[in-house]
């Protein structure tokens, strides 16, 4: 019998109770290796500790059959040190998150959880990245699970044949709101507004809080914006080619041919 | 006469010969407001700092006619904080760099450079990112500086309908090879293969530094790293919609309707 190897990480840090959750439901799938920074590490976006050492130690576990390691880097340095010096073959799957928190539309290129799952998929992992929208430490992720199960076992029963990455957003649980399914959808276009809080410490300098409030400019039904809003599980492929295939004719009209 | 107003940030840190040289350049062009990271913050991809306050303090400048502000925060943070509390209007251009080492191809993903332009590209204003193939600190940027004004003279004279965002990649300077020109391309599809280097501290505890080498898997003669290869400057025009369009029927099917 091949269990699968999964790969769990996180943006929020290895004690928060989303990834808790997730490593839960992963042991049901497969022998799982969580690799996961050992403090909240969100908006790390991309990140990666080229000026620094980097520790990772292993954890005496109290419950379940995963083995876990607390890594002082990035959710992108756990991805790339499980890889390398952690497990000891390359994983069928990596899962992030569950992130305490929205990862849809723009907010998936700041977000930890997510460029953890894209660090996967880059070296040919199939990946998914899982958020639900609730801030609270203590988010209620009773409503995600059955959903997180079907996501999952499709996505290790159907291998796909190019890369996979997968951004799933799951909407709050509303008592009075049941999910009404899974929609695949495109990153809608929004943005955030931001607002910087300016405070004065005992010397009298100045210093700044970022804050900010997020604004979508997309009216398209089709967009993750659009499915959460209608209580809908939103999922977005993503891809790591970030060239803007749409203008590469215009720009190089402007730059080269004029 | 009305001067264009230009942003000018890095991830190298506001000291580095690279923003200084592209100061210089930038002062030629129009009124130039500098906020930059007050350390090196390289690799730091769409970082923001969400859990710590930000300084931002104005420098006396010594030579040119540009305003400077260093900034504790990571690339990224600059730009928002240029954009929300330090200019008086929307800038007409934002450049960042020029970047110590090569963002083309995988490398854009982790740079806090090209994650500086993005930024500045996600709130409408046309944005260049530039980068040198030469990590050293006293780097030679003779070779660079007049494709760096003929591209930046094109996007400030020629109004794109669409939002620009150009990774600007410009080959080493070696004494036998002269530049060919610039091509217009599409990131390669290449990557690092990490090495971690395990070294054992005092007391005894393992850690670890990141190093890797870069591999190229494209054979295209239409990417970033064929023109970087044969001596052309590579602009590759990038997008922060990150859905992955190739696959949303096939990724759809394999979750829904199966």
């Amino acid at each position: 019998m091949n269990r699968p190897l999964i790969l769990v990480v996180n943006d929020d840090g290895i004690s928060s109770k989303g990834i808790r959750t997730l490593i839960k439901i992963m042991n049901d799938f497969g022998d799982v290796v969580v690799v996961a920074p050992d403090k909240p590490q969100s908006a790390k976006g991309h990140a990666i500790t080229i000026e620094d050492a980097i520790r990772c130690d292993r954890l005496t576990i109290y419950e379940g059959d995963q083995e876990e390691y607390a890594c002082s880097g990035t959710p992108v340095d756990c991805v790339k040190l499980a890889i390398n010096k952690i497990l000891k073959r390359k994983p069928d799957l990596c899962v992030s998150g569950i992130n305490h928190g929205s990862n849809s539309s723009i907010n998936v290129i700041y977000s930890g959880t997510m460029s953890a799952a894209v660090e996967a998929a880059l070296e040919n992992i199939p990946a998914i990245g899982f958020s639900l929208l609730d801030y609270n430490k203590d988010a209620d992720f009773t409503q995600s699970e059955p959903y997180i199960r079907i996501i999952t076992k499709k996505v290790l029963d159907n291998r796909l044949k190019h890369r996979i990455c997968l951004n799933v957003n799951i909407p709050k649980s509303i008592e009075s709101k049941q999910l009404r399914g899974i929609k695949v959808c495109r990153q809608a276009d929004a943005n955030w507004i931001e607002e910087f809080e300016e405070r004065i410490d005992p010397k009298g300098r100045i210093y700044y809080w970022l804050t900010g409030k997020f604004v979508n400019y997309d009216s398209g039904n089709d967009t993750d914006e659009w499915a959460l809003t209608n209580h809908y599980i939103s999922i977005v492929p993503i891809t790591f080619d970030v060239t803007d295939y749409s203008v590469l004719s215009s720009v190089n009209k402007l730059l080269i041919n004029e």
